[in-house]
């Protein structure tokens, strides 16, 4: 049996494999109630509103005293016999007070007397009722929308729903995504190879990464190219997880297992993405839920998991991907197109120098060295064959 | 008494309130070593190299067999009746195989016959020893330095270290920050306020925000305005945590309570600073640690985390903060300038055009609402006096 030979331009684009894979599988949405407190980096599931009005009542704004303005209208009274608790009380900022009064005086334009009594400044502004005073709702109103359903939440976010009393929110269950390493040369990370072994790497790469998306990364032991005990762990991940994500195998002439098993177990979606590192790649819906085949070099590996991996995760909160920051940088060497109908991902060493970035081209052939999975920064070429000479200045996605 | 006027003049700056701190208090450093997998935005203490070579002897760069080079110095050989494990066996990228082979040959360049031999194609490049071959250390030389002391490892790290099968590594250890919030109109988040109640939303910020720093916040229930009670509170935290965060009470008139407790029980390194909001934070040395005490309004205590408690936290992993992406951004409206010698946080909502990036500020007095908390952009006013008017650009930190 012959190779087969695809041509680049008869690959579908990621887009395009997105657009089939989300065509013939959705997400279930599922959510869960947490405390708010726990809830750092979820995504919020529904809108969230206060449940309360802040002040409750009305609230100093300043830390001061609170006095009756009836006593202020013909002018500043000689205060220096009042009574605290009588003729005033303390009220700092925040702080609500009796009715008895209704006007606030910062600390800054009195004096307090040793017997208990004030003297006001001679400067001191006409005091009016409600003078510094916040009323029912000013900051917060009962009811009024504190966050957005689909936030991702951060410590500010909680803040705010916080100060609107909301103890628990919904977010989206996180998903369980499986990983399995492929590869009878792979040995678990924790011992050392010996001739014709290599670390699975992988692992560890998918566990972390699929942590930062917002997913739970389940990690299996490597399995040997073997079709029987690949099939058999297959099944367990189906049972545990939502995702299920196989590395490697996806090109092997000896077989293409993983595709090949893909194929055989439920609907294979694609097979070839025409993108580099990683065009082998393949996906398919299994018993319900998508399989993704990364290719096995950890920046392959790597590329499978950043546009692929990531938009599935994404689906089950009701998402788009997170974009990446970008800087502007100039090129120090030439980057060469994928051709027509297929791109690159460009890994680049990010200098800051005084005029700016520079961004250094790696090896499109070094996907496996630890200073290729460690660039700084990503470009993605153009499906259109574009020409990135030295001296360009092009967009880079920052990867760290 | 009269309360005491400071001219934002005479107030240290940021920078003078950690050179101060920061020549009075160094942080004990403290490492650990845990497991690669479990390192995930650790700070590395050390740093790692390789315990292995990858590959450890040779490795195939390609899917493909693995031949004889022997065989094909007079062109390309009849293999129509080669066997499998003995004149030729399958060596798919990153295998290593028998050494009666010395080149591969890519699968795209073969048929598979069905009787198991092989047909090459008519175009096959010279066939030499070596020949696709990655020698011993290709992609990885023992001790080769795999990732600096000072990174903060995200799972491309973890995956450069386990490349060299480094399964443990050395990291700080993460500071435990209390966190103490003060006031006696303060509740805890799970009830809803009465009049004269507040829900204390600053724990939960400053949680959320420690551990974003690497540090493990331990949040105390809110203390009233009692200095007995906040004597008592601040023994416990210290004896807990390496650092001990106050909230609120920093320029009460009824009285100070922190900033007057700090000064009794330590060095008090500085009450006020020439920064808003947060102007009436305060910090010392107690029993050897750090206490910060920022003010209470929700964005005055961020600020005060955002500057002060971050840089602290960092000296424990002997890093500087890490600075937040920027962007470039248009005022839709005046930013007014702190005064000479004093600096504004600008709290700015951000909104993305097609011509790029306009920038909303927000009321300088909002810092109660949900909104100013939440906001996605912060411009930090020069301590010398300057006008940013609508139409400028400004380069805005990004704070989502």
């Amino acid at each position: 049996m012959a190779m087969q030979r695809i041509e680049p331009g008869e690959l579908p684009t990621r887009a395009e494999v997105l657009a089939k894979l989300f065509s013939k599988w959705s997400a279930p949405v599922r959510t869960e109630r947490v405390r708010t407190e726990d809830a750092l980096y979820r995504i919020l599931a529904a809108d969230v509103f206060s449940l309360c009005d802040k002040p409750v009542f009305r609230g100093s704004r300043m830390d001061g005293v609170a006095v009756d303005s009836e006593r202020f209208k013909d002018g500043v009274p000689d205060a220096s016999e009042w009574k605290l608790g009588t003729d005033y009380v303390r009220a700092d900022t925040g702080d609500d007070f009796d009715d008895a009064f209704d006007a606030v005086i910062a600390v800054e334009d009195l004096e307090f007397l040793p017997n208990g009594g004030l003297k006001f400044n001679d400067d001191l502004e006409p005091v009016t009722e409600g003078a510094e005073i916040a009323n029912r709702g000013d900051s917060i109103a009962r009811d009024m929308l504190l966050c957005e359903k689909g936030t991702r939440l951060l410590a500010v976010d909680l803040a705010a729903i916080a100060m609107g009393a909301v103890s628990e929110i919904e977010v989206y269950k996180k998903p369980i995504a499986a990983f399995i390493p492929t590869g009878s040369e792979l040995i678990p990370l924790g011992q050392l190879p010996k001739r014709g072994e290599t670390v699975c790497s992988n692992s560890i790469l998918a566990k972390c990464m699929l942590e930062e998306m917002g997913a739970v990364g389940l990690t299996f032991d490597p399995v040997a190219d073997n079709p029987k005990e690949l099939s058999a762990t297959l099944d367990k991940a189906l049972s545990d997880a939502d995702i299920v994500i196989l590395s490697a195998g996806t090109s092997k002439g000896s077989e293409d297992y993983c595709h090949t098993l893909l194929a055989e177990r439920g609907e294979l979606i694609f097979h070839g993405v025409a993108s580099a590192p990683g065009r082998p790649m393949a996906g398919a819906i299994v018993d319900g839920k998508p399989v993704i085949n990364v290719a096995g070099p950890p920046t392959a590996c790597f590329n499978g998991l950043e546009w692929c991996v990531k938009a599935v995760v994404s689906k089950f909160c009701e998402q788009n991907p997170l974009k990446r920051h970008t800087v502007l940088a100039t090129l120090s060497g030439d980057i060469h197109s994928g051709g027509v109908g297929f791109e690159s991902f460009v890994r680049l060493k990010l200098e800051k120098t005084d005029s700016g970035y520079v961004a250094h081209p790696m090896p499109h052939r070094a996907t496996r060295t630890p200073d290729s999975i460690r660039a700084e920064g990503l470009y993605i070429t153009k499906l259109e064959p574009e020409a990135q000479s030295k001296g360009d200045v092009i967009e880079v996605e920052l990867l760290r």
